[in-house]
């Protein structure tokens, strides 16, 4: 039933929980993560420019955005099942670009088909702006994943999750941008502090005394 | 690390959350889902025995219980991705087994292996205790999509799901406990009322006149 | 601390549900909400594009993203206070104004400061890439208010929000994305039907018929 | 361990959610519930005093602000339970009394034991405050029930809940304050209007002419 | 529409939820912290009387119900934006008058207007009623951050506002009900302890043995 | 109205919350708390049969499915209510069997009420199957607050469940199951290792170095 559809479908990103059948402490939707994943990659492109590369702003975009909506079609599959053989993957591939083909066909006027059939397609290719693409998304889950951490959850997954997200960041290394991240954002999220119960007291006995003081003058 | 993690993996069931990237007025988990899906098998069960039909008990509450564990494993993937060809049915299929066959590897001792093997595998054939579970399965998905209907949920997705649930139960419309929930449970289903608003304004004028014919007495 | 704390932001975000104070059937935070918006300026300034303007694709999108970042600093302030009076309204957007400032000189490196000064201005100016913005925040506005009202949320607000949303994108209709969203999407919309009981009780019958005839043959 | 664990305890009466074990489209809990009762009880007190009855308002503020206390120790108990036999009924008063008289004497400080003991028993008494009490209780009741209903809530219980309330509500109408609410919001709240879908594609086309014919001029 | 308007609001602020924009572990909504605040000032009264000071009850409790009743009207403003400057804490408070003003004009029966414009003024001023209420406020902020804290929500967020409540509290040090707070209360909230992991091994072996030393006997 | 009656009541099962009125990280529900108990008593009456104990198969599954099914009737009653003396409690025993005796007669079919009556009789009695029963519910409890202690849940009440329910298990440490429960499941519970921030720290280290080493090669 045309564009309707298609902007109708948005909300529905908004109903994929990200990371199902384990306890989180704080959920994430796809098409939050979308737009965290688009800021990062705008900062990510920015460090690219100022450092002599040029960037295709429309395409930057353009991956960010639309880089986890096929999922509308496919659902979650676990990574593992996706990554089982050569095979599987392939198929996937070919299934998932077989449905985005349809919906593009079938709720698109013509002459924006070709445009959207360009916009919804995998988008980490090892021009710059997929390599943007491909840090972005592992740094939204390196923070997600570090939510947990810092949160205390107990589900060793989380762990892995950070350490594999870190690892593929770091594959990109010969991106300014990415030895940006590991310089200058990566250490202040690794001081994060976490406010200790023995400073709760301390803080509370000066508040306590510091009045105390006061009165007594 | 042993049977811990399978007594673990339990809790991951009540977090996988069913016909996810809908929304819904109702959320169902696999966990409680699976509870639903065993005591209706139970019921069914109860009417193939009445009617003469011999049961294994064991069976029916194995099936039952165990139908959608392997979902920890592979995630919800989208039944047109899962049906997409023969060929991506059958790979998946594969792979399922494969990671069945290493948790119980990983996680059982020896002696319960097979047993487990067993309980884990495939539970839809054609025995009477597979066909009540194909039933029990979608009597289930049935009164969920009928949930979301009533409280007139807009999305077409559960009118669907409604009707192919309703077409399969009839697929086995050979089955006493089928007939029976045709012919008797059904129809209550449908006749659930809904409370009109005009009913609301009758109760009350009813309640303030009978209150008001008392005080005039 | 420099950009990790503004990447944390884009978390709060999540947080930050929109329309606070009101019972809502499906709630929608600020990090969603600005995807939407994006994805739907990026669909209007498609058409404008087809339609011969010319369309600075770097601004659509900073602009989208950005919108309702500065939320973050000054929380959700109800319209009908920030629009209370000329004075206020202007006393607002200098505070509104500061607190940015402040936070960019803390936390961004001096070499992006001038351009983050620039992306998180105030979007909604004259030129087309500003139109488009005031347009799909309300499309986005008009979608999450025709979402409640098709639920039935008897609160009038939706109602008031939905005719509001609607009043201004028709104060943008010289654009070409405008009228192709009131002659193509909006129709598609009001069409979306509601399954009636009745057609419930019919498909239920017409199933069990089907069943019986073939049955019977 | 004192005062701090009946302050700590007001936050485990906001974890406590009202009419378990059934669908509702908005979930209250009793802290909330209790806060609705004693606002209410002021508006009614305000009523009967305009109306020449003199009212103790401490009484009326400590009625209502706790006469849901207690089930912090004894749980939700489900009505047809608590009110199966006279014996039954009996007996659970007398263990509630005895679990209020423990954490009492063990929680408050001696000289505030006796207020506390005074304020924390049975609220509902023949007393003018102990009806709008009574009365209150039972408005909030009727306003959690007509919400469901409002929102098609199709479990007949929340009807059964609106009419019971209702007709405790009438059996106070010798009072001043009944009487205006039977009168003056009673009628308001019924006459609540739905926006119809018809009136949704009546405002649409109206917004869409009224700009067509400004243009035009 | 009357009285039926003020009360349907109240379930308004049942869906304000406290500190948006920030992860929290347990939400707190406007309508259950303004039950908390009550019953904070109601002992905080009881201390004061029993201390000699002379009590207006009805003026206590007034004053506790309704101090949060306009974030109705205004929503939820960021206390850095709320006092910015002088001139926009003048021009907002003189907003929120007008806007109170209107909501009793419309809503209220003439004869407790009156009342209720007494009633929903600022309460937080120099009588003893008044400062209960500023002290009662900021002990159920200092249980909610605590709370945070306590689950240990590693936002600093959580401890400046724990520590900004403990100085408010400490300015009205010359009442009896925040000494009393301070020797008796505080002490006790700051001596909550967490079990540690290792006393959960300690606890489990400990039950193991004691069992095993039995089965020897 | 008949089995459709029960069939719509297991859903309720999935509102029933256990242990309200106390903060969790984790809600679990009855009907996916009755899933985990019947996988758990699958597991031990496995492990009893192997160690040649004869197992009533049919028993084990109905006992574990419905052992908590009266909780549909009479609500969450706390425990210290329900045995605060000998009298309470047999008063309330015989309401809960009227109850489900009421529920019997008027939903089940007449040929089915004498199974179901037994069905939902109180599961926990000497027999082999009851005492696993036993163990199976208390193996769950200590898991769901063993849950809650991991997480940091500062509220002692999980902690003192945890100790209540590894006692009542060990009352059974007779049976094999239990035995293999206590040697090989439990000691694995408590290795569950929490990922320190230090070890945060060294793998971020550790994959940044490999990386660099990598580079110079």
């Amino acid at each position: 039933m045309g564009v309707h559809q298609y902007f109708k479908s948005l909300s529905d990103l908004e109903k994929l929980i990200r990371c199902p059948g384990k306890f989180k402490y704080q959920d994430h939707n796809v098409a939050a993560h979308s737009f965290k994943v688009t800021k990062i990659a705008q900062y990510l492109a920015t460090v690219e420019e100022q450092n002599g590369q040029e960037i295709d702003w429309k395409l930057v975009y353009e991956k960010a955005l639309n880089h986890d909506y096929p999922e509308i079609f496919t659902g979650d599959i676990k990574t593992p099942v996706k990554y089982a053989s050569y095979e599987i993957k392939k198929l996937f591939a070919q299934v998932e670009e077989e449905m985005i083909e349809k919906f593009i066909t079938e709720e698109f006027p013509e002459q924006y088909q070709e445009i959207y059939r360009h916009r919804l397609q995998e988008g980490k290719d090892d021009s710059i702006e997929g390599q943007i693409l491909s840090v972005a998304d592992k740094i939204d889950l390196l923070y997600e994943s570090f939510g947990e951490i810092q949160k205390r959850n107990p589900e060793p997954l989380f762990f892995e999750i950070y350490e594999s997200s870190l690892e593929t960041i770091m594959q990109f290394d010969h991106l300014s941008s990415v030895q940006d991240f590991i310089e200058h954002i990566l250490p202040d999220m690794l001081q994060e502090k976490f406010i200790p119960r023995s400073e709760l007291r301390e803080i509370t006995m000066s508040i306590l005394e510091k009045r105390e003081i006061k009165r007594r003058l």
